[in-house]
């Protein structure tokens, strides 16, 4: 251990060195990342509220944060069942006590009998309790119509962000032309955006048609992939259903073109279907990829390689601080699948509180429990009130001059198209920002509504939107959506 | 959306197609990441339980796994006060239960009050509950002695992993020559090797001394960074303190001078302490980096670059399946440091029951509190246990010819020395495995006892080790001791 005197006086006395870690020799993938949900326009929001909690007046009393998917912190309470349930296993002293349904309790003792030590404090194994893994396939199963689902493919994560970059990190490879693409809608959520910078992989933009409801086209997939193909490899194509930011929800027809190309073009799926549960618009349906890729039969369903991601974060239910949720992997090469095991055991398990609610998702009280009447009721009646609220959304914006509002048919967001004059163009443009960050930025200012502008999600060159969510209380809904309207208005006549 | 008819046709009668994903084509980082604490080793042990709930008769009957940190799995209770806050955070209607301390009602209800619309539900912001971060800042500062942390430089995380990968991703840089290096002991936790190899980061291994205890020794700091520094650019340093696998804890002294050497070097330290709390030989005590460095002073408190990392899993608490954790970072670059914020962001948040588990441990039930006295005695009782099994593990172990045991000062492990006999050694090698390896798995094979092999952790070359927890109940841990050392004893005469 011991060091020479002397030895580190001289470089004591050197004064300042510079750090090791400076914006300009850390990782240059990082600095590229971009999170708009998160973003600058969140970080002045926050301020905002520090402001008014110092007495700072502001134009407007509250900041309302409709820029995340976060239902609880919008109001939406917790489904009873699933935090008894919860609550039981955390506690389980409580399983004696008489203010907890018996099915709950059932269920709490299951899963114990199923954790280390019959605790949640023991590690699970890496891709989740295998009782709850079985509860996903049946889940997966009844879903889909009786097609079968295999628990060993079905790996729980840490939400499903976690499960979405475990798999584009398998997809990395190559240099230069030969460097993985992977192929994301435009507008897209921008995990996506994000997770192919940190992990350097080509990012390739489809886009989808707004004049067609946020439609996806093949012939769009195929323009961009040839494209592409000029200076990567594309290897895989995401799509979101329903759809975030944009709120649509594709169609069968759709997904077997989609299934087609992939399968011809040689493209790893991947679809995200977090809002399986929140399709509101009538004669909208959810499909799952996995279906109708079964459906399809040969060669399709027995060769094309798919992975589709679920999380309790959305749906009815608005779990996100608990982070949990599960990819189900079809037709991967078995080799690859025990790669993909081993890289998620070194991060040792998804949250245990995280997979006890998954369990309560994926298997709801059944008609026969004490539960589910309540259960029921809870759960449509959140669900009742989102599609009050996408309804409310379109026709609002709908009303107002220069706002353009697809329907939601579904997830959590309305994605208006806003006209901007080119006055206020002009000005973002001297001010270095995005134009419709600089409608966002005015709006939070003068009035604390926090939306994302669309720059944030990607759009076609030119035209400007911005994402909100549906999620404020309906009493509050309304008048937030006039505002906004009001607001849109003057700033167009201001600079006009 | 319209597919032209017969565009696909051709590609579906070509019958089957090579996989997108393959061993060949994916990520061949991934491919190199090996963890021990969750091998080939952990995987038979799984399918021999299987086997005996089977019916197949065995020579044991239970399968003991002591190959992982996993308090709780091994049968330690969890401490009574941290899940009473957590359930009540959980379901809030037990705000009105009598059974619950009024101490543990009033943790969660200032926990609710700062969780979006007052529910655990709801996504924290990036870097963890602000009230958690104050109470995480002032446990620092009473810990070291008053000297101040500051609440924007911690970090919550899903556990420690999770905050020491995204620490290692602010270094990759470079290719060839400048590509980022990364010191880290021998005998090492395979996270860091697994990260490395993930992050396509070279590891730069330093031999950790086993004749004296495992002393870190400075010169050969200095032998692995100048021997590295011929093909590649080392920037970082890590020290895992109390040592996993190896149970030492650190000096003062020996501290200080590792900080002097980081300094003069120019490498971002990165300080593994999460056994901060496991320390039980005599005369042993534990000294945080950062108390140390502030201690220093001038020039090496204001300038050297530290990340500090804490989890719930191990301590007397052992939550490991909450997955919570944090990092205080210490004169990192302000910018950098945004960029670690914003890295952060994309995953949201750490799991919001993680968090509050990581509230109650750095603020536990003080004297005047109607909890104190159970917490204080069930902490107690923890602690004084792990200590008595450490003593135990060093005695037995030592007494075994051919088995060399340094004494677990602390933190969960002991890592003994085995000597193999040569035709042990060839016989491994025949069968392609390590020695110890081949030692591991006939133990498992013949006892149920599932410890990991040296060689997943590093060692000298030529010696052989095995990690195994010194957590299984102290009335089973004698006799697995022995069986162990039997077993041992029992190889040699075999292979002699």
């Amino acid at each position: 251990m011991a060091l020479r005197a002397g030895d580190h006086s001289q470089a004591a006395m050197n004064g300042l060195k510079e750090k090791v870690l400076t914006l300009d020799t850390m990782n240059p993938c990082v600095k590229r990342v971009e999170y708009a949900v998160r973003g600058p326009i969140v970080l002045r929001a926050l301020e905002l509220e520090q402001e008014l909690r110092q007495g700072v007046k502001k134009p407007f009393t509250e900041v309302i944060r409709a820029n995340i998917g976060d239902a609880h912190a919008m109001g939406q309470k917790p489904i009873t069942f699933l935090r008894q349930v919860l609550a039981l296993c955390v506690h389980p002293d409580l399983l004696n006590s008489p203010d907890f349904p018996e099915d709950a309790k059932r269920r709490a003792e299951s899963i114990l009998k199923s954790c280390g030590g019959h605790s949640l404090g023991a590690y699970s194994v890496s891709s989740g309790i295998q009782l709850i893994r079985e509860d996903v396939a049946r889940y997966i199963q009844g879903r889909d119509g009786g097609i079968p689902a295999d628990p060993n493919n079905i790996f729980l994560s840490t939400g499903a962000s976690d499960a979405i970059v475990t798999v584009l990190k398998l997809l990395v490879a190559g240099e230069g032309r030969t460097r993985t693409g992977v192929l994301i809608p435009i507008p897209q959520y921008p995990l996506y955006s994000a997770a192919l910078a940190e992990l350097n992989v080509v990012q390739v933009d489809y886009y989808l048609d707004e004049e067609r409801t946020w439609a996806l086209d093949v012939a769009e997939l195929r323009r961009a992939l040839l494209k592409a193909r000029e200076h990567c490899c594309p290897r895989a194509l995401c799509i979101i259903n329903p759809g975030n930011p944009t709120g649509q929800v594709q169609t069968r027809e759709c997904i077997e073109a989609v299934i087609r190309f992939a399968f011809e073009e040689r493209l790893f799926l991947m679809a995200d279907e977090v809002y399986q549960d929140n399709v509101y618009a009538e004669g909208s349906q959810f499909h799952s990829f996995k279906k109708v890729l079964m459906e399809m039969g040969p060669p399709y369903a027995v060769q094309q390689e798919l992975a589709s991601f679920h999380s309790v974060s959305k749906g009815y239910m608005g779990e996100c601080g608990f982070r949990g949720g599960y990819v189900e992997v079809v037709n991967l090469d078995a080799a690859v699948q025990q790669q993909m095991q081993k890289l998620m055991s070194v991060r040792l398990c998804p949250p245990l509180p995280g997979q006890v609610l998954l369990h309560t998702v994926v298997s709801p009280p059944a008609p026969s429990d004490p539960s589910f009447t309540q259960f029921q009721a809870e759960r449509r009646a959140v669900l009742a009130e989102l599609a009050a609220k996408a309804k409310l959304t379109e026709q609002v914006f709908n009303e107002a001059p220069g706002i353009h509002c697809n329907p939601v048919q579904g997830a959590m967001y309305s994605f208006p198209r806003i006209e901007l004059p080119p006055r206020a163009v002009q000005r973002a443009q001297e001010l270095g920002v995005a134009p419709d960050m600089f409608f966002c930025l005015s709006l939070l200012e003068e009035t604390g509504i926090c939306v994302v502008p669309g720059s944030g999600f990607g759009q076609r060159e030119g035209t400007y939107h911005f994402r909100m969510t549906i999620l404020p209380a309906v009493e509050k809904l309304r008048p937030l959506l006039e505002k906004l309207s009001q607001f849109h208005a003057k700033f167009t006549r201001e600079y006009s």
